[in-house]
């Protein structure tokens, strides 16, 4: 697959719908990447079975609250700054750029940055989709060590962290991001092509610029809301969906603390029955309640879109009197392991419920 | 000089009086040392004149709040990794091991390191005292850089953090201190020969040793306040000193909080009159005032000994009660310039007063 300098639109309106309200609005990453891909050049975007076993592969990846991460422009040289300190502490050449997580600022500026570099981007992430914390990929769900992380701002500054314990690693990490300003670059997690193979959720990349399509396809045929499910179900992973809600916000609490963006938003449905839906999120969605009990809960994923465009709505463009539809999707297997569940499911979050997938909350 | 395992005592209640009331209880770091030393063998204490101009000299040191070092014993192991990380991001060998600070442990752990190291250990520091921030030395009053900082703790975790401002660097270290248990290892200003003889505060662990005994020696004669008082005026930097106040402690206020030991005590004189000292405090003593205005101020040093001992006592001892005598000694010249004072002088801890030596203040 290639990505076009054009295609980054309906690539980035499908990472945003990806990011199940995280992973930072995708406009400005957008705008960097197609920046990015003028001046150097559209960087392959290669399938995992093609990247040899013994490769290197870095991970570059944003980490902050995106609240503050969107009022934040990058230049890509702490991104540079990120990979040349890893190559010097892991001692090897970087050869492809893999991202983390495709939801959101994090899916474009790897492309962004394997552009900058002449480097081919792995059409892979460790996530299928955006989470809050750096260990929570399958990356490290299937055992690569999270060391050394390595982290930059803008002001040139570089950390470079090594525990052998991803929760340390990431409690560590966290505290410098927040004191070098809340937005910034990290590295983690190099890796080889066999850890790539085995471990990362495959053809995300692709699978977001379908998602992007599809939507803009149906705002000029059947709609938009349609159009995405209909490409959804006959996909690999998101293949269980479904609108759970269609309604207004009628209430909001979003508060940027402990370098997360946290709070809940309660929706009532538009056709006048009272109904009401509750979602709370950690950047990212976590869980979806009606009258009726549980709908959706992380790691599957709980989507807002305009429910005119199917514009995917990010939890810092929640507005109240917002008019969405709220859509659950299947996690790809990978993360409904009982390993995945203990690193990103429910508990992880501090929920009290427990997983349940949404082919089965939703009878589909 | 040479220090032997028994001249530890002495050395370490003489780093305990330079301390200013910081750089933690010696108790430990000097037990630690004299393990050190009998396991290793003693270290040379050599004159920074005996160093070559291209040696390479790396510091090692405790970061941390009193209140928590005091309840964590040290191994070693943490200052080897630190050290052995410096190696690797300086590309150097370390030759010298260079004290941060002759107040508290962070006297008595670097002649530990260069026992177990197998390395002499130079007699000087970047202090001639305690400070409780990291840039907060003559090596940066004079120039020299502050990156790489190397930081670990005893779960073997490290991280390395480079920034070309000392302030900077200082405030992400203190974080990540603050995240890995505020006490860790540190490592920072690696420096040539050439740089210890511009920047360094010379002969401070000699006289650390000094003032200790001097102590000792007065508890078997004239009494051991009179003979401290007279050894320092034979002292090259400590020379102007005066007991500025007797009495016993009648409020205490101490937190432990932003990576401090932060708070005031108040004295009242034992001669009835009723005559009060105020001395605030961050980690160290910071500024004594009594009724009739400023009596010492930082980088001036205040420090509190037991009035029949004169044993010193660190913030973390204070106890309401408590009879002490307050004696404040003149910072070696090198604290007191223009750069020295923008650095570590009232005004960098937030004080209203400006510096006033104190032979000007008690008209000595």
């Amino acid at each position: 697959m290639n990505l076009t300098v054009e295609d980054m639109v309906d690539f980035a309106r499908g990472a945003a719908f990806l990011g199940a309200g995280g992973g930072g609005d995708p406009y400005c990453g957008r705008l960097f990447a197609q920046q990015m891909m003028r001046e150097y050049g559209v960087p392959k975007v290669v399938d995992a079975d093609d990247v040899p076993d013994a490769a290197a592969c870095f991970i570059v990846a944003m980490l902050g609250a995106p609240t503050v991460t969107i009022e934040k422009l990058m230049d890509g040289k702490d991104a540079d700054l990120v990979i040349d300190t890893m190559e010097q502490v892991t001692g090897r050449k970087v050869e492809y750029i893999l991202p983390a997580e495709v939801g959101g600022i994090n899916s474009t500026l790897p492309i962004a940055i394997a552009a900058r570099r002449g480097l081919p981007v792995i059409d892979a992430d460790g996530m299928g989709r955006a989470f809050p914390e750096i260990h929570m990929v399958t990356y490290h769900v299937y055992g690569v060590p999270i060391s050394p992380v390595v982290i930059a701002n803008d002001h040139m500054e570089s950390v470079v962290v090594r525990s052998a314990s991803s929760k340390s690693a990431e409690d560590i990490s966290r505290a410098v991001a927040m004191r070098m300003g809340l937005s910034v670059m990290i590295s983690a997690y190099p890796m080889t092509g066999a850890d790539v193979k085995r471990t990362a959720v495959r053809n995300t990349l692709s699978l977001a610029h379908g998602i992007g399509r599809a939507i803009a396809q149906g705002r000029h045929g059947d709609g938009p809301v349609d159009s995405l499910l209909d490409y959804l179900r006959t996909s690999a992973y998101y293949n269980k969906c479904a609108v759970i809600f269609d309604g207004k916000i009628v209430d909001l609490l979003r508060e940027t603390t402990h370098g997360f963006s946290i709070g809940r938003v309660v929706l009532e449905a538009l056709d006048g029955g009272g109904r009401r839906m509750d979602v709370r999120f950690q950047n990212e969605h976590l869980i979806a309640r009606d009258e009726t009990g549980l709908r959706a809960i992380v790691p599957d994923l709980i989507c807002m879109v305009d429910r005119e465009t199917a514009e995917p709505i990010t939890t810092e463009g929640l507005k109240y009197g917002q008019r969405l539809k709220i859509i659950g999707v299947s996690a790809p297997p990978s993360l409904r392991t009982s390993e995945a569940l203990a690193c990103f499911g429910p508990q992880a979050f501090g929920l009290a419920e427990t997983f349940e997938p949404i082919e089965k909350l939703l009878a589909l």
